[in-house]
């Protein structure tokens, strides 16, 4: 099957937007439950009915169905909501009630409120059943060679669990809470591609943010149908001669170093990872090479690629 | 007065967003008249009750006060359409009635449909009346020497009747029906700046694009609280050395070379053309400059810099 660029992003970028579907989109958020937290009267995310049914009753949490809210009552600041936000997770995967629950991944992930001031953290694993916004650091290293453009690009271990054999960023990682953009950046570089720390620290440029709103299909593992508001830190790193990504972990099989053409056959033959098939296009978009002339739906993907969240964000 | 850019943002994006304000953007909505053309069930633009009721009653109008929708019913095609149009506002010209109409300009800018096809060409002062999308090419030129960056910004003629004395970017004009976005910059490089056809067609590096829904205030003359939802074409050209810009007609007062403190400090001060300010933000979001380490409202600012137009685009 042959992907349009814009499928690309409608993978991707999958809830319905309220100004062109109005009906489609109150259908949508009236199915699911608002996530809040006390004192805080506004979404910080969209949960299933069926999660949001998993917490009523349970301590530190209230189920509101005529408002369709699920309120985190529990805490009065960062510190405390979060423990009890971990107490009823810990909880919830020893039971085994959620599959999402079986890949813990001891990372805490940070959700934010209206001030940009952090309301609670949540286990990396646990945040699609909650809805929040997401944040991560993706790189797209390439070399530019008498005006031959080639991007590197990771083919994910076929062992890999999500996505597993598909193609990646050249480095790409979820943001820990209280860990800055940068910082995360340059950790995954070593870990994922073993680049070295001077290089991306003196040549990696940031380019920007790119979010979407992606609800979550079998690949990505554990329960469908999840919310997954997400944001990109995105940046690239114009390699110099010599330099070369290398597997820095098991999660990545080979790197390629692949002209514009190979990445755009492989892109609409649908060998990438979805939200990295975004971060290209981005890339593709602001080097010149995908342009109004060559590309029909260009004002749309371009719009789509910065969707503005309506939940709150760093 | 010392402006953000976040502030900047919501100079010219500041229509509100459906999903964060749901309230005010319903009672936004209601306010105005939806633009449409018979057998094309869907908004064109969103046009002030006041300008709506001007067309009551005119052959080839048909205006619904339940619906709120003013309907083109004129012509079966775009080119009997764009007569039946243009019959109209030469017509409301003639009687004075429209400010913005005494601007009349002689340039035709289109209006596409779902399916990308003209529906119809209008006079382009007018296009705020009908508060439909308009097109435009923004061109930043800069120059990189020792890995100083420095933005060519020009000053608009004080004469101007239009932000006259404001900064504005480098080249800009306005698309019109008919003509390629790479087109119009060729020819508006020509005309603005002087650049060679050769330099602008070898070396101008497409970038995206931006958008934004306007609200039209007295800078831009004419009526106020017109709708002028927009999509600007971006391109970057970095200058070689000896190549400098050149006012070719009388719009532009003086080219500045600025550092990029001088142009943030100029931001600041609310020197610069409201839309100009945006593509000037992008430019630096783009290169590595404004990032999310030196500003608090980076993810909402890329965000809105790219809006989704609820309206069709080309």
């Amino acid at each position: 099957m042959s992907h349009s660029n814009l499928d690309l992003v409608n993978q991707c970028d999958g809830f319905p937007y309220p100004e062109s579907n109005t009906e489609r989109y109150l259908a949508s958020i009236t199915t699911y439950y608002q996530l809040r937290v006390s004192g805080h009267d506004y979404a910080l995310g969209y949960m299933l009915p069926s999660v949001a049914e998993v917490f009523r009753g349970i301590p530190n949490w209230e189920l509101n169905d005529d408002e369709r809210t699920l309120t985190l009552t529990g805490g009065k600041n960062a510190e405390e909501r979060s423990k009890a936000v971990e107490t009823t997770l810990l909880a919830m995967k020893e039971t085994g009630h959620f599959k999402v629950l079986s890949k813990w991944r001891g990372e805490l992930y940070a959700v934010y409120g209206k001030g940009k001031e952090l309301l609670f953290n949540v286990e990396r694993s646990a945040s699609p059943l909650l809805g929040v916004v997401t944040y991560g650091v993706h790189l797209t290293a390439y070399t530019n060679k008498d005006g031959q453009l080639k991007i590197w690009t990771p083919r994910r271990a076929r062992t890999k669990q999500t996505y597993g054999g598909l193609l990646d960023n050249a480095v790409a990682g979820g943001i820990a809470s209280g860990e800055s953009p940068l910082e995360s950046l340059v950790r995954e570089c070593g870990e994922e591609a073993s680049l070295p720390e001077e290089l991306v620290r003196s040549k990696a440029v940031a380019c920007g943010t790119l979010s979407y709103w992606y609800i979550r299909d079998e690949r990505a593992g554990g329960e469908t149908n999840l919310m997954q508001p997400e944001c990109q830190y995105i940046y690239d790193l114009e390699l110099p001669e010599g330099t070369t990504p290398k597997p820095g972990d098991d999660e990545v099989e080979e790197f390629y170093l692949w002209s514009v053409e190979e990445v755009q056959e492989a892109m609409k033959n649908g060998e990438f990872k979805p939200n990295c098939a975004l971060v290209v296009l981005d890339f593709l978009v602001r080097h010149g090479i995908l342009t109004s002339e060559n590309e029909t739906d260009y004002i749309e993907i371009v719009s789509r690629l910065h969707r503005r969240l309506e939940f709150p964000t760093l």
